[in-house]
């Protein structure tokens, strides 16, 4: 990405392994991030441009001599933060605050390309038990990234049986937020959105009730919902100040929101009025890492079908119509495959 | 309190019974609480006066015909808010939220007077196996608040067995929620304060280091003391903006603040540094009729003794006096002994 609206596929240097710890991918199947749309929109002109694409599985072709979890064959899918999987935050689950850790891209390959080098993968990579074209992909994709953070607002949320749940934004992540709400037990999931392909599928995800209102308006309308109280959990998954202001309105007293859209704002409103109600606001980047070995087998077993937020796929050249699709909200998410 | 600085000892109408549900108290014990100097400093002058009060044990005089928990003799202790015990919030523990409960002060009696009318006594009111000249009288007293207040700061900031935690605020509420945090198994517990008889107490309570610092210099102290790392639980005991600052920039990545300290602002600040490291926030008010129960025991058996909060003691003519020395801060906290 050179630019805002700016995304061209050019050639970089060949990946190669440069740390005893590393692996090389040849990537099979990437996509598009929600978040890869922030600087699609803002991002100042840049000579050198940036590497994007953070979510992707690939085929081991070569390992460091230190690697000992993975083998070339290996089909493998990578987190969005890449982690030793040793360190204090990593044994408590938290890999994206990884003491040795990072995010893709930078000076790092990003996995909108061909190959990637992948640091410390022993502590990164999750093999997969399936071939490189099996029918899972697109679920097991979601993994790397979109699913983990959904499920990620739903445990910030402390989703349980029985809770009314709202989701806020059905955007890829909302609607992995739903299906996450649901796999947790919820009973009622309200999700806030007004596209109609999406709140079909949010339907098919899980969803009982819809709200296409928005602001004080859609507050009003979940409380009408939840008996007058606002719902116990709330997945805050677009970022905005109005979001999350919503978030903060529709969740009932001893409640949580937990938040996964990249906040776009520097302070959390309504700070008196969460505090009477003893509101719980919580989450962060997920550690997609933490979540792939428990959600997988729902993947496998077809329990989960997370992959169905893809509806457009397309070649590693289409990525520039991706992020035009995705920006126009004429696709969900845009799978790559090479 | 007539208005900031104006309190006065004043005759009310008698209190009695007046709602079926209802327990009428003669109070032996009150005191004077840190929030009460919020309006001690700030109140407009109002001709009518407020009634002040909130934490109070006192001997039943009479009850409501519908009564069944309480009788008259009984020694009752009551929490700083009013509840039913029925309602969806209170059964889930969260009686500050109790649809159809309330607060001291307003059309009711205040703690700080000679008796008080308990609306809905079943759900508010829990007697005491002692007698009212008991020597455990100030620590079974702090159960209506401040030992509630720092038991739910620690269950906000996610307090747990060998955890390394930092409480903000040297007050009566900071100095239990050391207490708290020691009884819930921390094993590093640092007070930010500067007051030498607060630190010499919080030391008995149970802290480890001390730091006097302020803002990013006390931050940095807490950084320190922890690995670089920051704290795992943070217990917010103020209320102002800086403190808060503090405490979010005192916690480390995955741990929670939990806040009972009233806001004084309202925006939650450092929005986006608190997401990328998965920050929690959570508290409020404290539902201190849950914690009674639970607390009585260690109170009962002297496992703790979180009375040595009052460090002066005085009569109802003299709670004037004990709102001049909490403000002046040479009081940590007044006891009124009727």
């Amino acid at each position: 990405m050179y630019g805002a609206g700016d995304v061209r596929i050019d050639n970089v240097p060949d990946a190669g392994i440069a740390e005893p710890t590393d692996a090389l991918l040849r990537i099979t199947h990437a996509c598009i991030c929600g978040s890869d749309l922030w600087p699609y929109n803002q991002m100042e002109h840049s000579d050198h441009g940036r590497r994007m694409g953070h979510e992707f599985i690939g085929v081991v072709e070569d390992v460091g001599g230190e690697v000992r979890t993975v083998q070339p064959g290996d089909v493998v899918v990578a987190p969005f933060a890449w982690s030793d999987g040793t360190c204090l935050f990593c044994r408590e689950g938290l890999q994206t605050s990884c003491l040795h850790g990072g995010w893709w891209g930078g000076d790092l390959d990003g996995g909108q390309g061909e190959a990637v080098r992948v640091p410390l993968a022993d502590g990164t990579l999750v093999a997969l038990p399936v071939g490189e074209d099996d029918a899972l992909m697109p679920s097991l994709l979601t993994l790397s990234d979109v699913m983990g953070t959904g499920h990620h607002a739903a445990l910030a949320a402390r989703v349980g049986p029985g809770h009314s749940v709202a989701v806020v934004g059905d955007g890829a992540v909302g609607l992995c937020g739903v299906l996450a709400a649901k796999r947790l037990g919820a009973e009622q999931i309200i999700l806030l959105g007004r596209h109609p392909d999406r709140i079909a599928l949010a339907r098919e995800f899980g969803a009982t009730d819809i709200v296409s209102e928005r602001g004080d308006e859609a507050v009003e309308r979940v409380r009408e919902l939840t008996g007058g109280l606002g719902a116990q959990s709330v997945l805050e998954c677009v970022g905005h100040d109005l979001s999350m202001q919503t978030a903060l309105g529709a969740v009932r007293p001893g409640g949580a929101v937990g938040r996964v859209g990249l906040p776009q704002h520097e302070q959390i409103p309504a700070t008196r009025r969460t505090f009477f109600d003893n509101v719980t606001i919580s989450g962060g980047p997920a550690p997609a890492r933490a979540y792939i070995e428990e959600l997988m087998p729902d993947v496998l077993e077809g329990r989960i079908e997370p992959g169905r937020v893809f509806d457009r796929t397309g070649s590693l050249e289409q990525v520039p119509d991706g992020y035009r699709l995705m920006n126009d909200r004429e696709s969900i998410k845009f799978l790559i495959a090479f």
